[in-house]
């Protein structure tokens, strides 16, 4: 027997949406050969390009210039790629009704990808 | 006055990454250089690229071997660049009881990134 | 019977240097969401991600707007994703005593990679 | 007063495809996410994707399951993002007349992409 299933809330659709922009975000920017002198204008190129994407309101990069001074010390040159253990991200998108609030930082050594909120709007 | 917002629900947390497959699927592998002889090697390694992240059962990709070469016959060469319209691409996750499965496909002439069901599971 | 082939020249390895960068300045960036707001970010982080480089001396990447106006108004959104036909690119090498110049620009109807000069430097 | 400088030559512009390649494989592939059992399929797939390149004879990838392994295991999760410490990479370029081969490997702990042979064809 098959029971219907509901079609996805609102809130679970705006929580898609977070997270494409999310995996959006790593995906295409990871890698990038960044330094202290490139590392701000990589922060603007990556938020406004994001923020293209559709039902995205915000997008905050900020690169960790001490982190990325240690990488670049333990490597071989005077740059390094970017990686998730070198930034912290906040998206906020807004769906159909929902605002959506996911945040990168690092939690216990490792960079994690979490939703913080899910609000209906008022 | 601040009132409290309540946790994301479980279902909410696996739609969250759910998009985080897409988004990390589409970015990592847009831009490839692929053809027909090539579309195979790459439908595979891309699922199971991504069925390694977190929380993620299942991965299937088409590439159509038809739009691939109406692409590559477009253009210049002897093979194309991948894009979202030359794929479907389904996604399955399971995280803490929640099932999600979402999908991509042309929709109106443009390739759309869909939640299909969210399912606790029994 | 081997016979010895002599190691490349310092002409040949800037030339390859100055591949390396075309290739990965392309397939690093290909498929980042842009529209006409984020277009000049994009092309100062571009610039200064390539540069972090090995060998690379300058980096000039511009971004047309009218062709970029017309991605988007054939697509289905109000942003379109980078791809060679968008942008002009010109970079600049300096390998062991060589200057290399290559460029990618529209010809025919295709971008394509050129190498433009080779010079010893005086 | 300007000197003409002379074109390019066939060995210059073999060694700037070669680059180009190299360049395409490693920003391409980089931070796709890798573990033991995706990491053969990934290595066809690469070596497929950049052999349908303009000027491409065969691309070899070898992902080192040694060095995978204990990049999974300094990490937090059963998979980790590909990058150049962790696969040889060999390329064979054929241009007008040239054969270039070029490789990327570890030295002194970095990996390091060279040009290691140019060779008039007979």
């Amino acid at each position: 027997m098959t029971t219907a299933t509901p079609d996805p809330s609102s809130a679970e659709r705006a929580c898609f949406e977070a997270g494409i922009k999310f995996g959006s975000l790593y995906h295409q920017f990871a890698g990038t050969p960044v330094s202290p002198d490139s590392a701000r204008s990589l922060e603007r190129a990556i938020e406004a390009a994001i923020e293209n994407q559709p039902a995205c309101v915000a997008v905050s990069v900020e690169i960790d210039d001490q982190a990325l001074q240690s990488a670049i010390d333990a490597g071989g040159a005077d740059y390094t790629e970017l990686t998730g253990r070198l930034m912290d991200v906040r998206i906020e998108v807004y769906h159909d009704g929902t605002n959506v609030v996911a945040e990168m930082a690092m939690e216990d050594g490792y960079p994690l990808m979490q939703l913080e909120s899910v609000e209906e709007s008022s």
